[in-house]
């Protein structure tokens, strides 16, 4: 039997919801090493919506973090609320806006942000557990924000000076990493690698999230 | 300088544009192989938007095919006007359902189909180039009825006797191929592979897709 993995997604498209080629690399990685998945995403409104082409925000349209995440999951994928710890070995977070925008606030709030209380729940339960959660690109602020003031978890989100500097207000230790690295915090069971927040070409992206799920399924 | 390729997408999400999975694999396959990628899809409306979830219809909503195809493309995106094969070293077709939607009319009309003005210049173009082609998935149906009678290319969508039977009435020929392999018509220059015509998971999905890539890039 394969490690039984949870995915938390935030939409599908890198500006307002899931990046797109972090959250299939995480997928592909998962199966290639034999992994069962089950992907999670909030049923509730996005943010917004940012048009990819002109990368602006699109009036007056809304659509549903879950529905837009379903076709990156190909409709194989459950409400949040749906997932419980017990049920799985790891936990993996791709990045992408909609981590910021909707599974947090901290595209608005930066470190004063708010966790979606179910997001929260999923990561102290499987920190709580010792099971491994992967957080990719910007994701490791969503860890900062949960588990920093009690646990200081050691993250990267590459080597962004702003962010870097809101993880360590959130009561993170952040270290620098390029794209195709990882950084493991191995006392909270914690691999982050930074992918689109500081890499340019998908398959860089890929080098480092295969070496992040690879290093999170041999924690579990 | 690594070859030039023409990507076409035709949205984003398999039920109703691109599949996602076999996009990102070519993208992906694409970028080890240090190809220079650009992508295009129509400026039209998508023949419909369906729910992921539930795999039905959405009453009243309206999606851009080259909209939504930009999310995938990370905004590295053109109108499929702009693509002259004079540019490029080779043609790759993704599938998805939007490929038999908005690149053709084969999901509604089958054989009888009308492949999209653009979409089957750009195809002769490239044969007429002696440019090879990679159709994945549907996608091969596309390359059936542009070239089928003239050129009777050698093609697989996998194993579903009827998509089979229509290429072969387009004019086509048929060969059976399992996921992870790919079948190449060295005459026409046409290099195709089933994906998720016959796959279950985005691993064999994945090695398929490289496979097929690789194979083009080849040839280019």
């Amino acid at each position: 039997m394969g490690k039984r993995v949870a995915v938390v997604l935030s939409g599908c498209g890198y500006l307002d919801g899931a990046e797109i080629y972090e959250s299939v690399s995480v997928l592909l990685a998962l199966d290639l090493e034999g992994a069962q998945v089950q992907c999670f995403a909030p049923d509730k409104a996005q943010m917004h919506v940012v048009h990819h082409g002109t990368q602006t925000p699109v009036q007056g349209e809304t659509r549903n973090v879950l529905t837009e995440a379903s076709r990156l999951a190909r409709g194989q994928i459950k409400a949040i609320e749906e997932a419980r710890m017990e049920d799985f070995d790891a936990l993996v977070f791709p990045g992408g806006y909609g981590v910021a925008k909707n599974l947090c606030d901290y595209a608005v709030k930066g470190s004063d942000c708010t966790v979606d209380p179910r997001v929260d729940a999923l990561i102290k339960a499987a920190h709580g557990a010792k099971k491994p959660i992967c957080a990719i690109c910007i994701a490791p602020v969503l860890i900062a924000k949960s588990l920093g003031l009690a646990h200081h978890p050691t993250l990267t989100i590459g080597s962004d000076a702003g962010t870097a500097a809101d993880i360590e207000k959130m009561g993170g230790k952040h270290v620098n990493a390029p794209v195709t690295e990882i950084v493991v915090d191995e006392q909270n069971r914690v691999v982050t690698t930074p992918a689109y927040m500081c890499g340019q070409r998908i398959g860089d992206v890929w080098l480092g999230v295969k070496k992040a799920v690879e290093k999170t399924l041999s924690m579990a």
